[in-house]
């Protein structure tokens, strides 16, 4: 059994073209053993987004914290307490639109975690 | 793309041999389209526990609130904020030795959601 807590997880984080104020924690993936697939935590700051793209895999989001806009076909807004699956294909991207931090995580196939 | 407030999501309680005190939402399953993994949602009531069981697929757990012990091989005390992989084959057992709900997401491939 692979335990962590989280605030020890190391962040990765990302700003430049495309992207603005994510960080990213791999919780489980590969690196732990996980056979199938890969749970990332994304914590956006105000006004912070994640890229608009797609790619030919889903994404399974729990929010946990905040509020935002998920930009794709239609605008849908998010917040604490819902979920989303963002099916392989769709364009998409996560935009933070409250005043505090925009936390979710993002559940992906292992191949989608680069 | 699939978009739900989890508290629409509907309850299965379970309170028999070996389980006792749970309720299970599906959050996003194969129901919904998802083509490889089911997010489930576990509640347990103070006292309350989850079958003392194994299987051949892997959960990949996030601890959102409360506080309990996973029972295995060794015992290891959980709380709100920590992640698991608990891999296949291995015993688990997610028993709830607080005062409040202990709540967590339990991650499996589809095939292993009945």
């Amino acid at each position: 059994m692979i335990v962590k807590k989280i605030h020890e997880v190391a962040k990765v984080y990302f700003d430049d073209n495309g992207i603005k104020g994510v960080s990213k924690q791999k919780l489980i993936s590969s690196e732990d053993g996980a056979p199938n697939f890969t749970m990332r935590k994304f914590d956006v700051r105000p006004g912070g987004y994640t890229p608009y793209h797609t790619h030919d895999f889903e994404h399974e989001v729990f929010v946990l914290k905040g509020k935002g806009l998920v930009r794709g076909r239609e605008d849908i807004e998010i917040h604490e307490g819902m979920v989303l699956l963002v099916e392989p294909g769709e364009e998409h991207q996560f935009v933070n639109t409250g005043d505090g931090t925009l936390e979710f995580l993002c559940i992906v196939p292992n191949y989608g975690e680069k």
